[in-house]
């Protein structure tokens, strides 16, 4: 843990310059718009340890695969998302002496994160090694509107000095350096520099898909001033601006960014393209660009905003968590998703993996147009042939996917035997998304256009993953990992087990309605994937029939694997505080024999198929689970916290959630420095809604089971649902839920149906 | 397979060029003589597919270790046997056309390695785009006797075309990459270079360990000439040599060099010692020490022959086994071990493994005075502090000691979780060698001086790496890879749980012995590892007598590991041969969640104790394991040799002992290009030895229980037994064990006890 933020609810403050925690803030601070987004560096020139890391979604380097020992299957490459052009330098000198705050004495510092406006801001004084005192700030914003444009305020006052020579120096780099890389290979090339008079331009390129960027800068200063000077060396455009000083008297410079892409432009339209943006930015002027970016997030906020009454930590985790989740993914294009690091770092290399489905898709249903989700479910529908061909690789035939762990264009990126082949879960997570999405959405054309398809295609996978037991007598499933990456290549992983029916069952299911909804679509997706409905389905009902599933028989605790008992048994509450996180400490295998549980496994599947068990269950597997997990995964907290909830634990519940939900701010698992968990976020949205309000479609309707914690006074959410935009509050003794839309909707609160008129609200006292 | 080699008692024979071959020869005719070893280059320039090798041993370059997840106790680095200066090098040319086996026609071409005397020849025609065309005669050898030196006779006869520029150009170079690296990271800076008259010398030195060696070399010229050109460059020196040619006159340089090492000089003694040693090699002259290397060799053979009557094939693939191993290890020096790839190619780094203890041991012991094997043990002796360190790293406390699985010096190298951390079995395998070691040569004082300290280091490691399993009431072993590689994480792995009580029952005993034998070294030895005897040894009592052990109790069979049975049971045979080997053409989850297993695991466990299980428990286990084993490890076939012909199964035992002992000859396995399996070859004596001969040391004796392979007329072997050297000869009738020694000694043959005097001969009719 690592507390050094302010509490406030719109705002993530850093007062006071510490070097040390320099990294966790370029992450915490970051800025983004879905599009591109950046850390949270300086402007000016910093010597000391940092991450400049300015990153484009869906901009990646193939960085080649290495492993000590290949294996049959394993990726060409791990998809990392490129460190781009440095589009933020300013650079300040003083009669040649460069501001810097890792030589210079600093003070007054503030990094402020406004979420309210979306902007970062930063002031402080320096005192430089001569002596001169100066004043500086900055703010600046990724704009919400024009998604390729940032813009940058930044100004300098000299406090004890005059008759100087001020330079201030804007720049853009392309000599910038990935710090994730297999082989410390330079991921874009710089392939054209070019200055204008007060604008400049870099264009990279990415090695083997050769995606193009052009980054491009306009600015203007005040006071104004002819002495600017257009500086072109390798990789680097800057014009060095000159300028008198005097005491008091502020210098202010405006700085325009654009950066396009070949995904959106043609190769030659690129140039003009960033020309046109930044200089169409510039004359929009930063005052304008500034308040539209206001507007735009507080339509935002109106749409999404959650608040917490009473618990002002709660209150500024949540809205960091809507906040980076809306600065990460935008949902308007379809060949994007939700990376679990977004723009704040780059580790996992902006790869997608299954926290996509399990915990973004129930998110974006709810706070979200039904578009978005669709989107995240076509992306994975956009892969499938990709998915047949990964499991194709591993032996696979008849048309059976495997889609990959983690991916960005649909291509397996992950190269760890254990995880690649073996966490195989993702493939029901991703049949579990689908089902959701009708679910909450009833577009049960969705299933007849593209869901089936993918549907069979998983089921076929299943088919051929199980064996059948001779000794059990039963089908098995082998050599898998479970959501709980602390155990590999285990025997009948409960909740892989349970999933794997699950989706044949659900298949079957969906089969005779699109039989039925659209016989014609049917034969012919038939026909196209040579599917022998009686021999296929028999199959599958057969294994749904004797799936072998390890259970305790003493207590009927669904057993997270085989052998799971032999186990010694010691709780995560005995273990000694020193060693945790205990993937910090201790060595792989001593991990893999413990008991201890990186993340929900068997709780997972609960939470997915929360309905089909009752109260018992869900209580004596959470009670036996819970104390055997370590939540060293970002994304275990929340779906125990739903669990706690719908247990009414209390102080559980409190206990997980706030550990969700301030993660990053307090920096639990010593990695933020990494970057923030962006999926996990929604997480701790869907303890509010999900685990707090009790939300869930049940029979097509949505319903509410309201749990309050002691120390909140109330909480409220906005959830959208067919159409509909609800903002439901819970306080103490009433749940009062505000139908925004121009339809009437009916809604079950603690089992009792109510009707919502439109632009209606009811207030039921409990 | 890839048969293309003649059969021949004593020498290999290519005939033909084929460079696709080139690899496979290259590794299968490689020469050396325990210190230092070159793969079969061509001197000539070859520009088509090669690796020209030449190694050291002990010179090695720390390769970083580099994987996608980290693992807390992995190594900083894989040591890697570097490839140094080039030395056998000799350019011809004529009229400025270089002689290059890849462009020019060749005619006649023959590679032999003559094993009886210790040296490579090859001749071969060579006709020129030009249409001039050359014979070329080569021999090389490197001396048993000079061990720093090697000698190349290289003869040139022009066969059509007089008067004519011949350049012969003989030369050194360092400008040598390894293929095995993880970074592409030269493994050797050139650190000088010298020229002199008619000789040349370079120095190297290896990253971070600075090991330098120096390479030198002195040639001479018949026809004597006086046109010799020194040539120097960065990394490469050379003599270039120019002389007219007449039509069938012959041109011979001799070649000598020297390679001397930082190991065995002072830095500053290099150079002058090259010098010495180059120079002394020229005096003495090509002929005087090849007829040195025959005298040597013929020693060799007179001690360590194996004669076969009846198979020629077998012949020629055990004399090759005892040929390379002879090449790869001389025992002489306690800092090295057996390479498995010898000096024949890069892979595993030449790195030692548990084949060292497992396969070589018992080879030396039976092969080589007692002092080698000493050797081999000392090796580890001299690691404890690092495997109690590596332990350490692990979680390991109170001096528990976990031997490396790959090493050079001491220092862990692998870094696969599944086998550094797992695959533990290891630590068993060197307490085994020490009771072997002692077994056979009565030398118990090696316990009191050295073994005790390594077994109570062992048995603390089995001490804490077992658990108590609730659900079985019996201790447990979680989370093994055992001997087969084809299993990762699984728990219970029979052998391993085995060897594991073993050790601790085997350090109990060790314990009263040094108690009673040395009471002070005893005291002293308690003391200095903080040892309280009655508290550790009761622990290890309660863990020997309470371990599970995973059987099937319809059969009775000792199961591989936990849940072995649940897998789908297919036997090896009925596996398409299209997919075989299956770690070439099965994804690794596919292979680990199959029945089939890699090597000897149970087999192995059995192989280990062979006379604690009686002739059903060999039978039922063998008979369940042999058709699910594929054999995919070179140290397999020899291991399931040995217990085939002990039940007597006589076509099994010929296949599995064909396979090991032409498993590089005849490429069984497609991967000789990337070198020998050398530890292997010590399998096949084994199988000669223990498993024809049934020749096993009980109650302090040899005892024999000979079998016999049916197209077999004879087969003899040499073994060395506590002082005596005895030449054993089963034959169809008879078995003939011939006195070697001057000191009588008593053996069993069939139960029955012989004594055999001095210099005298038995012949036991059967």
């Amino acid at each position: 843990m690592n507390q050094y933020l302010k509490i406030d609810p719109w705002k993530i403050i850093e007062e006071g310059f510490n070097p040390d925690n320099n990294r966790s803030s370029e992450s915490l601070f970051s800025i983004g718009n879905g599009y591109m987004g950046q850390r949270a560096s300086f402007e000016e020139k910093y010597s000391g340890d940092m991450l400049q890391g300015n990153y484009i979604a869906g901009v990646y380097f193939p960085d080649p695969t290495k492993v000590g020992w290949w294996k049959n299957g394993y990726p060409e490459y791990y998809a990392r998302i490129a460190n781009n052009t440095n589009w933020i330098g300013i650079d300040v000198a003083i009669d040649n002496e460069t501001l810097d705050l890792a030589t210079c004495k600093v003070n007054d510092f503030t990094r402020v994160l406004n979420m309210q406006e979306g902007y970062l801001e930063r002031s402080f004084t320096a005192t430089l090694a001569s002596g001169k005192k100066l004043k500086i700030e900055s703010l600046r914003f990724i704009s919400l509107v024009d998604k390729e444009i940032g813009a940058i305020k930044y100004s300098v006052t000299p406090l004890n000095f005059s008759n100087s020579l001020m330079t201030i120096t804007p720049y853009l780099d392309s000599d910038v350096k990935n710090e994730s890389t297999n082989y410390g290979d330079t991921f874009v090339a710089t392939v054209a520099e070019k200055t204008e008079k007060n604008a400049a331009f870099i264009t990279t390129k990415t090695t083997k898909h050769d995606i193009h960027v052009c980054t491009g800068m306009s600015f203007s200063i005040t006071p104004a001033t002819s002495k600017i000077e257009a500086i072109k060396q390798d990789k680097h455009v800057a014009h060095q601006i000159t300028l008198p000083t005097q005491t008091d008297q502020t210098v202010t410079i405006y700085k325009y960014a654009a950066n396009v892409t070949s995904h959106d432009y043609e190769l030659e339209q690129l140039l003009p393209k960033c020309k046109e943006l930044s200089k169409n930015a510039m004359s929009k002027g930063f005052d304008t660009m500034l308040n539209e970016q206001r507007t735009a997030w507080a339509e935002k906020w109106q749409q999404n905003d959650v608040i917490i009454e009473g618990d002002e930590a709660m209150q500024q985790g949540i809205r960091f968590s809507i906040f980076q989740l809306a600065q990460t993914f935008s949902g308007k294009d379809q060949r994007l998703n939700v990376n679990p690091k977004g723009f704040t770092g780059e580790k996992y290399g902006a790869t997608i993996q299954w926290d996509s489905e399990s915990i973004c898709v129930p998110y974006y249903l709810s706070t979200a147009p039904e578009a978005v989700t669709k989107n995240l479910l076509l992306y994975r529908y956009n892969h499938l042939d990709k998915a047949i061909k990964n499991a194709a690789a591993l032996g696979y035939i008849n048309g059976a996917a495997l889609f990959p762990m983690a991916t960005v264009n649909g291509d397996e990126c992950q190269n760890e035997w254990e995880i690649t082949f073996e966490e195989i879960h993702r493939n029901g997570a991703m049949a579990h998304a689908i089902f959701n999405y009708v679910r909450y959405t009833d577009d049960k054309n969705y299933l007849v256009d593209y869901g089936l398809e993918v549907l069979i295609a998983i089921a076929r996978y299943w088919a051929q993953r199980v064996h059948f037991s001779p000794a059990k007598n039963q089908y098995v499933i082998h050599g898998v990992t479970g959501p709980n990456e602390y155990e590999n290549n285990i025997n009948n992983n409960w909740h892989t087990n349970n999933i794997a029916c699950w989706t044949m069952k659900y298949a079957i299911e969906v089969i005779d309605y699109v039989k039925q909804a659209s016989p014609e679509k049917y034969s012919t997706l038939s026909k196209k994937l040579n599917f022998k409905e009686t021999e296929e389905s028999e199959k599958w009902q057969d294994i749904i029939s004797n799936m072998y599933f390890p259970i305790d028989k003493t207590t009927g605790v669904f057993l997270q694997q085989e052998d799971y008992l032999d186990k010694e048994q010691i709780m995560a509450k005995d273990l000694d505080p020193a060693v945790r996180p205990i993937n910090q400490y201790w060595s792989w295998d001593r991990i893999l024999r413990s008991c201890f549980i990186k993340q929900a496994d068997v709780l997972q599947g609960i939470y997915f198929f929360m309905d089909q068990f009752d109260h018992e269950t869900i209580k004596k597997n959470f009670d036996f689970y819970e104390p055997r997990t370590v939540h060293e995964s970002s994304l275990s907290p929340s779906t125990h916290a739903i669990l706690a909830a719908r247990l009414g634990y209390t102080d559980k519940t409190y206990e997980l959630l706030l550990r969700s939900i301030r993660l990053d701010l307090d920096d639990y698992n010593s990695e933020v420095s990494e970057g923030c968990h962006i999926t996990s976020m929604a997480g701790s949205w869907l303890v509010i809604a999900h685990g707090l309000a009790g939300m869930w479609v049940k029979n097509g309707k949505l319903t509410f089971a309201p749990f309050m914690l002691p120390n909140w006074k109330s909480y409220s959410f906005k959830t959208s649902f067919r159409g509909c935009l609800l903002n439901v509050k819970i306080t103490r003794d009433s749940v009062i839920i505000d139908n925004e839309s121009d339809k009437a909707i009916n809604v079950v609160v603690n089992d009792i149906e109510h009707t919502i008129d439109a632009n209606q609200m009811i207030n039921i006292r409990k």
